[in-house]
C-alpha cells in the first residue's frame, strides 16, 4: 500500500464539477489501492477576489490580514472537496494548515515552512480517511496564518510528501507535462516525459510557470519524485526526478522566455572604485533583486552599467537608480522594459563544450542583438529585444533539435 | 479606560464601503478613550453563498466539512475590517475562533461555546490593538472548526464581554433596537429603550429576531449589558439589562408573532392511558421539539390532541403522528400550516391579575379564535388563525397601551 499526494491546482477546482472530476480521481486513486493526501488550491479567480477586496481598504494593507484573507479560498476548496469524496462513500476530512501542523517563518504573503508534523496526516490516514489539506498556507509559531505566495499549493504538496514519506507527489494542472518550450511559441515543442531537479529549477527560475521554484528546491533537498500531470487526462505528464546516467546525454532539455523583467541603464558613471558597489548596494538595501548586470570598458574615465530588475521593481528601481546617478554626478538613466531574457537550460551542458557559442551563432544568424548575457553549469540566459521573443526561442529549440520528428 | 465590545452584523458589514463605515465607529469609539473588541459577522449573502456551494456537492454534507466552509465567510470580514482600521491608523489583529481560544462542544453546524480563554484577547487589547474576533466559530477539543447556528455571533460577542470582563457589548444590527412590536405591523411601535434579560429571552424565543435566543442567555448568566442598535445611525438603541425596581411597572413590554410553527391534529385517540404519551416519546425520539399542546376533553371515550411543531419539522411529524395514529387506532391527522402564534411578553404579569383574560377579551372583540394558549410567568402566548396575524398583534399593542402618544 502505498501513499501518493496528489495536488489540484485552481483550474483543476475552479467549478462546483470540476471539484466533482477531482474527487473521482481520487476515489479511483483509492481503488487502486493507494492512500491518499489530496493537497488543493483555491477556485480559480478566488485568490484574486479577495487580494482584491482587501486592496479596496487599503493601499498597503497589513501583510498579516491579507494572508488570513487569503488563505480562506483554500479552505472553502478543501472543505467541498471533502464534502463531495463523502457523498462519494469515500471518507475525507479536510485539514488547514495549522491543523496540519505546516509551521513556517512569518514572513507573510512569502513565508517559508520550517517544519511540517506528519503525525496528524498518518494519523488521518490510517483511521482509512483521504487528508484533503488546503494548500498555500501554513501557521507561524505565534499561532498567525501565512502564505506561501503565489503558486504555494506546489510547496505545500511535495514538503507534505517529503514530511509523510509519500511513494510520488502527483501535481495535476491545466497543462499535461513539461515542455521543451512553450508550445503556444513552437509548434513542435514535445513533452518531456524525465528530467532532473536542477534542470527543472532553471526553466522554473527562467520563466516556465508549470511548478513554483520553492516545491522544485524542497522536491530536490528531500528526493520526491514529483509528476506534473493534467487533471483533464488520464495521460503521463513530466516525472522531474534525481539526475539519472543518461540525463548528460541530452545537452539541452528546453528553452524558456521570461518576460518579467525590465532592463536599466545608467550612464558615464565616473570610473572611481565603489561606483557601482554604492549602487547594487542601495538597490540590495531596498530588497530590489538583481538579475543580470554588465558594465561597459570605461572611455574617458566613465562607464554604463545596465541592470535587470523584476518589472514590479522597476518604479523603486529608476528612484534609487537617479538618486545613485546625482550622488556621483552621473549621466542620465535609461529604462527598457522592451526585452525579454531567452534561456536553454540542460544537464549536458556541464561536459559538452561550445554550447554558447552555437547558441549566439544561432541567434546572430537571424539578426538578434545580444545584449547581456548570463550563465551557470546548467543554463544560458541572453538579454534580447522583445520584438524577437517567438523567433530566438523557436530558433533555438530547432537548432538544438528539441523538436519532435 | 473602559473595554467595549461591538458585534457588526451581515448587513452592517454588507460591502466594502459598510465596512469602512464600521470601521469608522470603531475609531471614534477608540477615539472616545474604550479599548474595543470587534466580533464580526460574514459580509450579507456570503454564508448562504457557501452553504449552497456545499449542498451542490452532496445531499447530505458532512458537518464537520459545513462548518469549516461556513467559518471562511467571518475570516474574511475580520481580515478585511483589520486591514481598513489599520489604514485609518487604528492598529487592530483579527483573530479566528481558534487562535481567540473559543472551546466549544463538537456539535458541528450548533455548537455550544464551554469556554473562552480572554488571555489573548487582553494581551491584544493591552498591545494597544483591537481585537477583531471572527463571530460564529470556534474549536472543539480535537481542533476542529465549528459554528454556533445561524446568529451565533451575537453569542460569540456575549460571551467574549463576559470572558473579558467588558463594561458593554454593543449588537450592531440593521434595525435600531427592540420595539413593542414590528414596526410593519403597528406603525406606532415604540422602541423600547430599556428591557430585562427574561423578557428579551422570551421575545427572542417568540419570534422576535433581533438576538439570537442563546446571546440573551448568555448575557442573563453572566449579567453583560447588551446594546442593541442600529449601525446606521448613533441614536441609542434598546439597553438589555438585569431586573431594574421599576420594571415591574409595566405590565406588557411587547407583543411578537411567530409565523414558524404549524399545527398537527390526530382526532379520536382512544382515551387509554399513555395513549398521548406514545405520539410524545415517539417526537421526542425524532429530536422534534413540540411547543403547544391541547388535549380536547374526551367524548364517547376518544380524544383529539392538537399540537404545534416547527414548520422544517412538519413532514417528519406528520409521518410520525400518522403511524402512532395507525397504531392506536386513531382518527386521521389534520395538518394546519395556516397558524400564528402573538405573544405578549413583561416582568409587570407576575404582579398583576386579569392579564390573560384582558388579552382573550381584546382578541374576542375582534371575533379572533384562539386554538390553544401556553403560558409562562412573565408571557402569555396564543395560537390564531393566520389571516388575523396582524389585527391581533396591533389590538393588543394597543389594548394594552404600548403604541407611542
Amino acid at each position: 500500500m502505498s501513499l501518493i499526494v496528489q495536488k489540484y491546482g485552481g483550474t483543476s477546482v475552479g467549478s462546483v464539477d470540476r471539484i466533482r472530476e477531482v474527487a473521482k480521481r481520487v476515489a479511483r486513486t483509492r481503488a487502486d489501492g493507494h492512500d491518499v493526501i489530496a493537497v488543493v488550491s483555491a477556485m480559480a479567480g478566488e485568490t484574486n477576489r479577495l487580494l482584491k477586496l482587501g486592496r479596496e481598504l487599503a493601499e498597503r494593507p497589513s501583510e498579516r490580514e491579507m494572508d488570513s484573507l487569503a488563505s480562506t479560498g483554500e479552505q472553502v476548496t478543501a472543505a467541498l472537496l471533502s464534502i463531495c469524496l463523502g457523498d462519494m462513500g469515500v471518507p475525507a476530512r479536510s485539514l488547514l494548515g495549522d491543523q496540519v501542523g505546516i509551521l513556517t517563518d512569518s514572513a507573510f504573503t512569502k513565508a517559508r515552512i520550517r517544519a511540517i508534523d506528519g503525525s496528524t496526516l498518518l494519523r488521518t490516514i490510517e483511521h482509512g480517511d483521504v487528508a484533503v489539506v488546503a494548500g498555500f498556507q501554513g501557521v507561524d509559531e505565534q499561532g498567525n496564518i501565512t502564505t506561501l505566495g503565489r503558486g504555494g499549493s506546489d510547496t505545500t504538496a511535495v514538503a507534505i510528501a517529503a514530511a509523510t514519506r509519500a511513494t510520488t507527489c502527483e501535481i495535476y494542472t491545466d497543462v499535461d507535462g513539461v515542455y521543451t518550450a512553450d508550445p503556444n511559441v513552437c509548434k513542435n515543442a514535445r513533452k518531456i516525459s524525465r528530467i532532473s531537479y536542477e534542470e527543472m529549477l532553471e526553466l522554473a527560475s527562467l520563466g516556465a510557470k508549470v511548478l513554483q521554484i520553492r516545491s522544485v528546491e524542497v522536491a530536490m533537498k528531500y528526493a520526491v519524485p514529483v509528476h506534473v500531470r493534467s487533471s483533464f487526462s488520464d495521460a503521463p505528464g513530466t516525472m522531474v526526478v534525481g539526475e539519472e546516467p543518461d540525463f548528460e546525454s541530452v545537452v539541452v532539455a528546453g528553452v524558456t522566455c521570461d518576460k518579467s523583467e525590465t532592463k536599466l541603464t545608467i550612464r558615464a558613471i565616473p570610473d572611481a572604485p565603489g561606483g557601482s558597489a554604492r549602487l547594487f548596494e542601495a538597490l540590495a538595501e531596498a530588497h530590489i533583486s538583481v538579475d543580470m548586470i554588465v558594465q561597459s570598458f570605461a572611455e574617458q574615465g566613465r562607464a554604463a552599467v545596465t541592470f535587470t530588475v523584476s518589472k514590479s521593481d522597476e518604479v523603486k528601481a529608476r528612484e534609487i537608480a537617479e538618486g545613485i546617478s546625482r550622488e556621483l554626478g552621473a549621466g542620465e538613466v535609461h529604462v527598457d522594459p522592451s526585452l525579454v531574457k531567452v534561456s536553454i537550460v540542460g544537464l549536458g551542458m556541464r561536459s559538452h563544450a561550445g554550447i554558447a557559442a552555437r547558441m549566439f551563432r544561432l541567434l546572430a544568424d537571424e539578426g538578434i542583438q545580444i545584449m547581456a548575457i548570463a550563465t551557470s553549469e546548467i543554463k544560458i540566459s541572453v538579454l534580447i529585444d522583445a520584438k524577437y521573443a517567438e523567433l530566438a526561442v523557436r530558433v533555438l529549440h530547432d537548432g538544438f533539435g528539441l523538436g519532435e520528428g
